[in-house]
């Protein structure tokens, strides 16, 4: 199935190009939209949900070719396969857990891609690498256009977008970029802000979005309040906050080296040896050190691994990911061993630690 | 001064001969005497301390050439080498942050050293490498010879020889052995092996004697009643429970290769990586790491690194050899940052994880 072809790329979200990538993983809008003439996804019968995925999925089809998408019954994956669409984060968690009829569509360069059935009847999301909210805001715009051709989506005049969450209504969107701030945290500056970005209404996520506990230093940063909002409005408040955190963060490497350098090179080194020489490690201290692995490149204090080397690791180091690589289904335990192997194959250099 | 010749070799303790030396590190004994003509230490007046020392040094002086024993006046040396001298445990650190007349007496191989005015007025202690507690005890019984025909000890015929504290009196000697059992560690057995010393009142401390927490796996097993026994008692009480403990270690690394290969080699990999890659390093941490790596090189899991450089490194990684090495004084970050680069020194095989 087209899944496979998922396990030789790394992704748009982690390909490492666009404005300010260093510290800007990549840039994210998503529409929530409901179809009018069916109630929200919770109050759907049966019967409704199978005519709804029928009908969201022929008006999939009939987006121009040029678009390239694939629609994936995600119903009829295994669960191995749902977890490698959570991992690429081309599906929300709650699609991959949800029952019935839904889907998913993407295209082969993983920028842009349409959830069915998942909390709205509709989820467009569209990612660009790097700072490229606008890019990513003009592609859904257009993708949105197409879509609102073919179907009447639910909609008041005086609230905007109706929403299955209240606190998607009005512009349905969220706006968020996904940011690598190793050295405010090293610094223990992410509290204060946190507790900043709070008041001005946008919250901090994790890797994998909502409940996500942030790991390995990344934080997605989105808004929260959508009603009584313009789309213009909701891509400023979030954009205008990314220079200053960027700067912070810029700011924050600077100290580092200026006033702590054998410390932070001490931490960089540990992790880019523990990373070599390790032989079982979970995938959560894997992001760990890949993100102190990560800061150490960008810092210049590591010449001889690539940044797409470590882009990549952090998707294939993912246990679904890790299976898809091995060819079959591997337990706790066997994915830490796996993982480990798989991280000295590509960052070792030859040298070996320790017996084979 | 003489202490200087310290810093080129590693002490007995640690020279790795012996018997049964890739666990049992060292085998001591050592006396507590009191000269019955004065009182205890606590007791003495100044005056009293001062001729007291004197005596002692002299009929020190007075002991056969071939012993090649120094005199250290600790009161006269400054803080470091104090520190330099509990580190390679030839003073407690309770004769370093005494104060007044008192000093110690040792021979170039380290295995003699006589304590002037600690908690006795005498502490004669004979260590040697391995297993080897019968050696260490025919060598002190004969130094303890040589003394009593010079001096008259504090003795009771009921009680047998009086000390300070109560728990020294009888034999005022105390058997010990100190074992490196990183494989009982790691399969959390230590607590019942505690326990089960603890009943046979058998004490466990750590590499620096009293208070001392076990770090770095090394655990010094030693008598706690001395009252009513005689010194052959004491001997094979210690003794005895050695060899159990041997094989308790050797089935648990047997365990260790056999149901936890991964684990066991990540946990020695790890360790060793960390110690040639870190650039700032704490003594407790490095001497944890120390002890995964020793554990590694006597189970096959690590060829290149010699056990008398791990030795080497366990002692001069310690705060006042490494600031002895450096040839001045150092604060606690400077140390921490001049052990990692001593450890890369001496572990490195001249590949580097980044930029120096």
């Amino acid at each position: 199935m087209e899944l496979e072809n998922l396990v030789r790329e790394s992704g748009e979200w982690l390909r490492g190009t666009g404005r300010e990538s260093d510290i800007v993983i990549s840039s994210r809008v998503r529409l929530a939209r409901n179809v009018a003439s069916y109630p929200f996804v919770t109050r759907l019968t049966p019967q409704e949900r199978n005519e709804l995925e029928k009908l969201l999925r022929e008006v999939i089809d009939q987006l121009p070719d040029q678009l390239q998408l694939t629609y994936v019954d995600v119903d009829q994956l295994d669960e191995l396969d749902r977890q490698l669409l959570v991992e690429r984060q081309l599906i929300s968690r709650e699609l991959a857990e949800a029952e019935g009829p839904r889907g998913v569509a993407f295209e082969p360069q993983e920028q842009l891609s349409l959830m069915i059935l998942e909390e709205d009847h509709l989820r467009i999301q569209v990612v660009h690498s790097g700072l490229e909210l606008q890019a990513a805001w003009e592609q859904i715009e257009q993708v949105h256009r197409l879509l609102e051709e073919r179907l009447t989506f639910a909609f008041h005049e005086q609230f905007g977008y109706l929403t299955a969450c209240p606190t998607n209504v009005g512009t349905g969107m969220r706006v968020s970029v996904m940011m690598h701030l190793p050295a405010l945290v090293l610094t223990r500056q992410m509290d204060h802000l946190f507790r900043s970005l709070q008041k001005i209404n946008l919250a901090v996520r994790g890797l994998y979005g909502e409940g996500s506990q942030p790991v390995g230093d990344f934080f997605q940063i989105s808004n929260q309040v959508t009603l009584g909002r313009s789309e213009q409005d909701l891509l400023r408040q979030v954009g205008d906050v990314v220079p200053t955190i960027l700067e912070y963060e810029r700011k924050a490497r600077e100290y580092l080296l200026k006033e702590g350098y054998e410390n932070v090179l001490d931490q960089v080194n540990r992790a880019y040896s523990i990373l070599k020489a390790c032989r079982t490690i979970s995938s959560e201290e894997t992001l760990q050190l890949l993100s102190r692995v990560r800061m150490g490149v960008n810092m210049g204090l590591i010449q001889d691994v690539p940044l797409e080397v470590l882009n990549r690791l952090i998707v294939y180091t993912q246990p679904a990911h890790l299976q898809k690589l091995h060819g079959e289904q591997l337990d706790s335990a066997q994915r830490n061993i796996h993982r480990a192997r798989y991280l000295r194959q590509l960052l070792s250099d030859g040298e070996e630690t320790a017996s084979e």
